[in-house]
């Protein structure tokens, strides 16, 4: 695959030849993306912040699956709102720039986590 | 933006102008998914399944900033881990072929669900 | 153990006996239960809302097991920021009370839903 | 409220003052207590790990709220399901008990994230 559209076409062949649309209504696609993110963070759970790139080929693995998993979830649902996710987030940066200026946050946590 | 690439760029670009990589270590970025996705979900908490895709302008905009949100944070930590995205999606759907084909899964949530 | 502060005692007793007071910081048991409470929505993923009470013994235990897991992260969570969850919760039902007047939510998922 | 009982009936007597036990299906219910819980940890998302006790008034009465809503679901679903939370977390604990022996697993964060 060499795009996100192309992605997108594989998930829906995918879900067509099971039969599976019928269960991924988007109340069911947000439960599957927000399980799937759990199960990321899970490989991340115990380790201190400074380990947490220090990963080994079985947990790297384990790790890229579960990233995956939200990923194309993510598509999965966006694809079924009819949402386009780089014209999105285009949108969710800019109202990001605007909320947090360059010169007023940088380098701060505080200012970050005040919302 | 065009693509996948074109976001992975301005993330950086968007961390580094407010010094925020300090914080975004794996176990932050994931955290911050985990979040975003609770968040997303929170729009089709009591919704019955029926109703789920009826969005106003108001609260499409809503769950459009949401899904924006765990897709950016997405492509952050893989960026950080050097995962790509679309090659571990590949992947991904190949082991899912495999662990649910197509004939013996066909139409049923009860196969879907044992994992 | 017949109340709260039994399990409050029985849980700080199982970490201390594993020296794993440096692990549950408070940071780390939010992210423990957040973990633990998408384990147990796993069980209700792909259910109607119909299905969703009638589980076999061995499904059974496997939630019982996980609402317990999110339930005793809970405690210790609390218990490390001397938070008394009968106290909290008598406060947020107060809060709730006001916010969602009976006599005008009655039996509204709409105004339920609007945060 | 003196105990776990006089919440759960507490809890009865709101929603059905509200006529919401319509919506208390036990997978909205699960829902709800992953949603809660990515708002509990929230406030400890960008926080170091040394930082997370030291919370402000504000920040304090913020987390307790949180904490409440948590605690409330699982005892909403847990009553739903007919589920006694104290003989839960005591079988929970004697298998986490079999599972990690505290003469193998003492102090050790490797030990406790192989799962």
């Amino acid at each position: 695959m060499q795009s996100l559209d192309d992605l997108k076409t594989a998930l829906r062949a995918f879900a067509a030849e099971r039969d599976w649309d019928q269960f991924h209504s988007a109340k069911n696609l947000a439960m599957a993306i927000s399980i799937e993110s759990a199960e990321l963070m899970e490989h991340f759970q115990w380790a201190s912040e400074q380990q947490d790139v220090a990963l080994d080929a079985r947990r790297r693995e384990m790790v890229s699956d579960e990233l995956a998993d939200v990923f194309m979830y993510t598509v999965r649902l966006a694809d079924r709102l009819g949402i386009d996710l780089l014209v999105a987030s285009t949108a969710k940066i800019a109202k990001n720039a605007a909320r947090y200026p360059a010169d007023k946050v940088r380098g701060q946590a505080k200012k970050y986590s005040e919302y």
